[in-house]
C-alpha cells in the first residue's frame, strides 16, 4: 500500500499548529500560527489554507503531496458526524459553526472536526502511549481537566458528541460551586487552583522556598515552579501536589469504578509532573478496592504537544 | 423463525428465581426457591437442575420444550467471557466458581453466567424502559446501589468485567470510609442508610409521623414507610427523600459528564419510589450544565421484579 498523508490541525487559544502527518504517525513538516492574529472565522480558515498548501508544496524536484484529507481538533463541543462546531466557551464567535462543510466547500478535500481531548486520545491511542490498550481513559492536566474515552479501540463520544468531561465530575457535592455544578475536579485541580492553593499557604505565613524561586513575585508562580520546589524537597509544594494528587485519584477512582478502563494516559502540563505519580498511585490505593486497583495503570502521554496534530491527521487516515 | 425459549435464572441473596421464557421476553412458568435452603454449590446446582426440568416439562398433550440454555446473573463479580465467579461478596462459599462449566457439564446444555446487575440491564435494555435507547446507564437502588452501561447496544463491562459500580464512585472525597474507598455513593443512599438518616433525625426530636407509623418501634421503619410518610406530606421524611435524590443527583452528574448517555433506567425498591424523581431531577439541574441537563432523561425501570430472569433468558437467546 501506498504511503497516504493527512493535515492535523490542533486550534488552541494561543496557538494553532498544522502538521503534515504520515499514516505512520510521524511529522513531515508543520506550521504554527497565533490564533489571536486570526480575527474571524474567514480569517483562520484562510490562514489553514494557506499553511495547508505550504504543507503540501512540492520540493524542488518533487510532485505536489497528495493528502487524504483535514483533521482538526478544537476546544470545544463539536458535532463530530457534521463536523459542527456548537460552542468553544473559550474562543468568541465560534459558536454555530459547520467548519467541516466550510473547509471542504474551501480545500475540496475530506475534512473531520473534533473536540480537542478525543483527537489527542485519537493520536496518543493510535501513535503514542495507547497504543497497547483497547479500553483506557485519556486525561489532559491544564488550564481545565479534559477527558476521553478509548472503549474497543475506538473514541466513544457520548449519546451527544459530549461525553468525557472529566473535569466536572463531582468529588466533593458540596463543593465550589461553578457553571457545570459542585465540586467539580476541575475546580480543585486546574493550573490557576493548583497556584491557588501554594499562594493560600504561604499567605498563612508558612515556611517555603518559592519565595526565593519566584523572587518574591508571587504572580510569577506556576504549577512548574512548585512542581520544581516539590522535587527539591519544599514541604510546602509537596503539600500542595500531594493534596492535587488525591482529588485527581478521588475523581479517577468514581471512573475506574464506573469504567474500568486497562490504563489512564495522562498530558497536559501538570501531568507531567515526576511528583504526581507516586502520589496518584498512593491514593488511588486508598481509594480503590484490590479488584480494581491491581488491575488498572497509569501512564504519561508520550506525544506530548504533537498529540493534537497528529491526532488531527489519524481522524482522516484512521477513525 | 421458530421461537426460542431459554431459562433465565436470577440468583439472590433471599431467592433464587426461575423462569421459562421466549424471545419476546415473555415468562410462561416460575420457580422460586429460598437460597438459604441451598447449603452449597452442589445443592444449588442439584435445585437448579431439578427446577429447569419441571420448567421445561411436557404439558398434558405436548413435547418436552427445547430451550437454547440457560442463563445465570449473580449478585457479584463474574468473568463473563468464561461463566467464572470470581466472588459473591454476600453469599459465602462461592468465590472462585467456574459455573458455567459446571452447569453445561450437569445440564447438556448452553449456560452462560454475568454479574446480576449486568443481566437485569440486559432484560430492561431489550425488553423493558431501555428498548429504545442505544446509549444507557442502569441503576438499581435497593441494599447497595448497582449500576450496568449500555454503550452502542450492548452491555459494556470494561477492561476486566466489573465495570458499572456506580454505587462505588466518590461523591465526597472526605466522606464516609468503607472498604471501597470514601464518600462512595451508596454509604449515602443504600437501604439502611436511608432509614438511620430518618431515625438520626427522630433522634433529634424532630416531629414526624413516622413514629405513629412504625408504632413506637422505629426498628420497623424502612424505606418504604419512609416514602409513605413523605407522599403523605411528613417533613422530616420530604427531607431524607431530598437528600438522597442529592446524593443521587452528584452521583448521576458525574455518570453524565463522563458518559452522556441518553437516559438512566433505575430500578430496585428505592426505585420505585414517586417521590423520588422530582427531587432527583430539581437536583441534577443545579449539578449539570444545560448542554448536558436538556439531553439526558430519567426513566423508572419497566420489568420489576422479573428483569433478572429476563435478562437471564436474554443471555442466551440475543446477547
Amino acid at each position: 500500500m501506498d504511503q497516504r498523508y493527512a493535515v492535523g490541525i490542533d486550534f488552541g487559544g494561543t496557538f494553532t499548529k498544522m502538521a503534515l502527518v504520515d499514516d505512520a504517525g510521524q511529522i513531515l513538516a508543520r506550521r504554527e500560527i497565533p490564533t489571536g492574529t486570526l480575527l474571524d472565522q474567514s480569517a483562520w480558515i484562510d490562514a489553514m489554507a494557506e499553511g495547508i498548501q505550504s504543507l503540501t508544496e512540492p520540493a524542488d524536484d518533487g510532485q505536489p503531496i497528495k493528502i487524504a484529507g483535514v483533521g482538526i481538533g478544537v476546544p470545544g463541543f463539536v458535532d463530530f458526524e457534521r463536523g459542527h462546531i456548537f460552542d468553544l466557551p473559550n474562543v468568541p464567535g465560534w459558536a454555530g459553526v459547520p467548519l467541516a462543510l466550510f473547509m471542504e466547500q474551501r480545500l475540496g478535500l475530506r475534512v473531520r472536526v473534533d473536540n480537542d481531548v478525543n483527537v489527542m486520545a485519537l493520536g496518543e491511542g493510535t501513535f503514542g502511549a495507547g497504543r497497547t490498550y483497547q479500553h483506557a481513559v485519556f486525561m489532559t492536566l491544564g488550564t481545565g481537566v479534559g477527558g476521553a474515552l478509548l472503549i474497543h479501540n475506538r473514541i466513544y463520544r457520548g449519546a451527544y458528541h459530549m461525553a468525557g468531561e472529566i473535569g466536572h465530575m463531582t468529588v466533593d457535592l458540596n463543593g465550589v460551586e461553578s457553571p457545570t455544578g459542585f465540586g467539580g475536579l476541575e475546580q480543585y485541580v486546574g493550573n490557576r487552583r493548583i497556584v491557588e492553593r501554594a499562594i493560600r499557604y504561604l499567605e498563612e505565613g508558612r515556611a517555603s522556598t518559592l519565595d526565593e524561586r519566584c523572587a518574591g513575585d508571587r504572580s510569577r508562580i506556576d504549577p512548574l515552579m512548585i512542581e520544581q520546589a516539590a522535587v527539591a524537597g519544599d514541604a510546602l509544594s509537596i503539600q500542595v501536589y500531594d493534596e492535587v494528587a488525591d482529588y485527581l485519584a478521588a475523581g479517577m477512582a468514581s471512573v475506574t469504578y464506573l469504567l474500568q478502563p486497562q490504563a489512564f494516559i495522562i498530558g497536559g502540563g501538570v501531568g507531567q509532573s515526576a511528583t504526581l505519580y507516586d502520589l496518584l498511585q498512593r491514593h488511588l490505593k486508598r481509594r480503590l478496592s484490590s479488584y480494581f486497583y491491581d488491575r488498572i495503570e497509569i501512564t504519561k502521554a508520550a506525544l506530548g504537544n504533537d498529540a493534537g496534530v497528529i491526532g488531527g491527521a489519524t481522524l482522516v487516515l484512521i477513525e
